[in-house]
């Protein structure tokens, strides 16, 4: 920017440490910790870390000449309207191709049952809104998305948390969920899941479970809110059908899913499909929140998917990260003790890893960074009750597979300096 | 998109209605309305209606040939970035544009206390989750900014008006709210203003007041939260000192503004400067709300800003918004009844007009949008406590100056139709 200013700044006296403000904050954001992810992904953007921790898609791959194709038409003819403000729920030709890509999995829906929202992570945020009040009990997985706890915390929602076996979550540990919540009188307001390549654990839920979850919600009157944002990213095996589409529009489910993962996340576009009342109060949520998502960005989608085919670029990138994924098992194969076990996804971004008992990962990625510049996400962030202390998520998707397996070997070796240091002092570092 | 889907639709069997819902929804979202605007600017899309509603900048004078310069070299040497997550806190490169903006109008700070925030919007939530606790109070203009109540109902505060003359926020008035409210045993968590082209009102808060206000702060421990999108949309007189520079790092003003004003809005980026403890808090809450900015945007703005001076785009723009607020004045006179009144703005885009008692604005806004297909923001949307029903906001940047003319004169015929019904029948419509 060719600006210059004359005055020099003004020498700051920021006296005001943070105890300053302490009393003057809302209880949830006394109450807000930073997600551990968040927190490692900062440290992790040091030179020479490898980061196995964030939930990046490869955007290297992009098409260029595509890119450059579609701003320019987008300049040519639409360069007032993209550069203003959009409706709040998003504009019109965005939600019909929403609809178009939640049709490529099963989930049919209408233009007027979707909102547009600024990344997936806003789309949770509005339903934490919309339904909790503080100390209102929800569920969800557990492990659950890391990055959805700071949403329930932010809404000051209780969290119980359903166990999950290789199936997906279980139904029986769910239903005695909802019976103890159901028998103290306070009904969850929610259940909050990831049913295919769940963020973090890798997970898919069966066919089967699927139908008696929404069976259940029907019965029971569970709203289920299904984060879908890895479904398309399958490299094995055949798709299930989404709880939406097992729904049939008997309104229990409410769907939020994301370009991030098949086109780009710096667009930071997502959405909520919701039956119409809900979507009314999600809005005036997004209202108040951002006024509108960047109609630049919706513009571009909506151009780029009008002249090409995004399962394509999709195609490639399920490719790219198949063959990352099957590094990363090499690579845990060779280098983590015997004692671990992990996941087998066939698709998403990530794989869950377990340690022996003794093992604190919060630890083991202190030191994991510190003398090994390897970066991954503890298992406590996926948990809001302290579990998960001796698990870990693994990301395969952001990284080559060489480094890819240099990364696994780094926390191999911290791995086995911990358990070195067990053997020998009976403790930690 | 090339895509086709072999299944149709299931047919939806949305037998739920709202009611269904309404036991579900948190107390916040169950009190939320839509912002007048919001609603009205909805229906000011349909074709042949004239907007004086929307905040809507003059994008069409976007240089076509500056936005595909700007997008080449983004293609070119940063696509896989800026299609990529970035941090919460926004690009370093963003924040140091953002601090030579902010510079621009002497008020000084460093990358460190600042936030991107998805537009100027966000920064208001942020702030009100950060700092407010259902019933807290806060203090506000009034008129206040019509976008902004819905984050203040969000946060479920209570707001007391300050009022205000022709040069902004009367400061006895102020002390009088903040002694009520000591007095009382809830002093208020902050005070939202706009010292400068306050939205809706116009008004410029005097030299003599800003120092005031600023004193005042420190002495009573106020947080003053500074809204400022339009500063340097200034067509005439000289600029004013912000509340940033005149607390002189004290840490008692939170400084907000956008690049909506000053490149577009469509790209939804703003932001936040704070102390950085309270820059932490507004972190906290961003990522629980969108994670991060589109870095996308951000990219484009800060290359933007590194080739091209914005000041001479923004010279520009100001030069067709002082012609088109002239233009409003004109037709004010020929075509608004002599009981009228209104401010007489030196720059922003907005003005306030005060009909006498009888006029209820929501009702000539209904008469107004459906007879004379013109519309305008009544101004009971800029209150929380009921006031402004017989005041009206103007905008005067989102359309040319021949249809400023046509839209004043036809609101002009729906007041007249409306005092002819007064005379006659002594009520409303």
């Amino acid at each position: 920017m060719p600006v210059t200013d004359p005055t020099p700044p003004t020498t700051q006296r920021r006296g005001a440490d943070a105890s300053h403000y302490e009393a003057r904050y809302s209880a949830r954001a006394a109450g807000a910790v930073s997600s551990v992810m968040r927190d490692l992904m900062a440290l992790a953007e040091r030179p020479g870390v490898i980061t196995l921790a964030g939930g990046f898609p490869d955007t290297a791959s992009f098409p260029r000449e595509k890119y450059v194709e579609v701003q320019e038409v987008l300049a040519r003819e639409y360069l007032a309207a993209l550069l203003q403000y959009g409706p709040t729920e998003g504009l019109r030709e965005m939600r019909e191709a929403i609809c178009m890509v939640m049709a490529q999995e099963g989930a049919h829906t209408d233009p007027d049952s979707v909102l547009v929202t600024t990344g997936g992570q806003q789309a949770i945020d509005l339903t934490m809104r919309t339904f909790v009040d503080p100390g209102d009990w929800i569920l969800a997985e557990g492990p659950t998305y890391p990055g959805a706890v700071p949403s329930f915390t932010s809404a000051q929602a209780r969290v119980r948390h359903v166990a999950m076996d290789a199936d997906g979550m279980i139904i029986e540990a769910l239903e005695e969920e909802l019976d103890a919540l159901h028998r103290a009188g306070t009904p969850p307001k929610l259940l909050y899941t990831i049913p295919t390549f769940q963020n973090p654990s890798g997970v898919t839920m069966s066919r089967e479970r699927r139908e008696r979850l929404v069976a259940l919600a029907h019965e029971r009157e569970l709203l289920i809110v299904e984060d879908n944002p890895y479904g398309q990213v399958r490299f094995d095996g055949d798709p299930l059908p989404t709880l939406w589409q097992l729904d049939a529009g008997a309104g229990w489910v409410v769907y939020l899913s994301t370009f991030s993962k098949i086109l780009s996340p710096g667009l930071r576009v997502g959405w909520a499909a919701a039956p119409p009342p809900i979507v009314r109060k999600l809005n005036l949520g997004k209202q108040a929140g951002d006024l509108c998502s960047s109609t630049t960005s919706q513009r571009f989608i909506v151009e780029y998917l009008r002249r090409f085919d995004y399962r394509e670029h999709l195609a490639h990138l399920n490719g790219i990260y198949r063959r990352r994924r099957d590094a990363m098992f090499r690579a845990l194969e060779e280098e983590f003790p015997a004692e671990a076990t992990w996941s087998r996804p066939q698709g998403g971004l990530f794989l869950w890893a377990t340690l022996p008992d003794y093992i604190d990962t919060g630890e083991l990625a202190a030191r994991a960074l510190e003398r090994h510049a390897v970066g991954f996400v503890p298992g406590a962030g996926a948990f809001c009750d302290g579990r998960g202390r001796n698990a870990m998520r693994l990301n395969f998707s952001g990284v080559t597979e060489e480094v890819i397996s240099e990364g696994v070997a780094r926390i191999g070796t911290a791995i086995n300096e911990m358990m070195e240091l067990q053997r020998m002092f009976g403790g930690g570092t």
